[in-house]
């Protein structure tokens, strides 16, 4: 188990401009975390953290998710090699979301094989059903090669 | 009521090239929003929504979320005027988490004043407890103007 700490809430006025960080994880114990590119600020993916995983990620200095759909603490990169290694960990006003800027390693941080999950955008004017088109949309790993088949 | 219609979950191999939207809520019925200028790329907040909330963003072309600690649909700017306009939503691999690039009306997004709600960052070398900085942290705004005291 991690030593590191948090400090409690306090009140909702004092948490705008406190420099204690106090994160607030949901009634599942999770708060989510938006990972962008440091260098290009190119949004890569969205996850979610629950404290063990929050304090690994800072104390490793890699992202550490904790998977909804496996219910299990995920250290990104662990089987495919690409980590993200961080360089900057922000809270919001509130403290209830989390953006890491860090350095995606490999040639991307999507399991489809894309540098970002992003790569998908709602089409306008809008149809009913509504849909999607694909923007950003190039490969750059083979996804059958680095997580297997 | 909306008459937007979203697709049915397909299996998780189909949605991640799929091109029906068919957006994930979770347990409680919301999916995390990421706002994003769309010409600087700055985070400005993430937020979640509801499908009512989804639903009325895309036929509005304005950012509606839901407050989860207000239970209730949130137009955001309709009290401070500070609405976003919507120029691309985008979907996540999995479909459930979303980026909206938007236009961020009048000087910022944040109820403290300030352009983005990402502005303090995590100290490194961390302390224990784990404190905070101030990063980004200027004041676009007077939130007491805005919002009334």
């Amino acid at each position: 188990m991690s030593e590191l700490q948090f400090s409690p809430r306090p009140d909702k006025k004092e948490l705008d401009e406190s420099l204690a960080f106090s994160p607030k994880f949901d009634a599942n114990g999770l708060i989510a975390a938006m990972a962008i590119d440091h260098e290009t600020r190119e949004p890569l993916m969205l996850a979610y953290m629950n404290e063990d995983s929050l304090k690994m990620t800072i104390e490793k200095g890699e992202a550490v998710y904790y998977s909804r759909s496996r219910q299990e603490i995920w250290h990104k990169g662990a089987t495919s090699g690409h980590t993200q290694k961080i360089h900057e960990i922000r809270a919001d006003c509130d403290q209830d979301a989390l953006i890491l800027y860090v350095t995606q390693q490999g040639a991307g941080a999507c399991h489809t094989g894309r540098r970002s999950c992003f790569y998908r955008a709602i089409s306008f004017p809008e149809n009913n059903p509504v849909d999607l088109k694909f923007v950003d949309d190039e490969r750059t790993f083979d996804p059958a090669a680095v997580y297997g088949s």
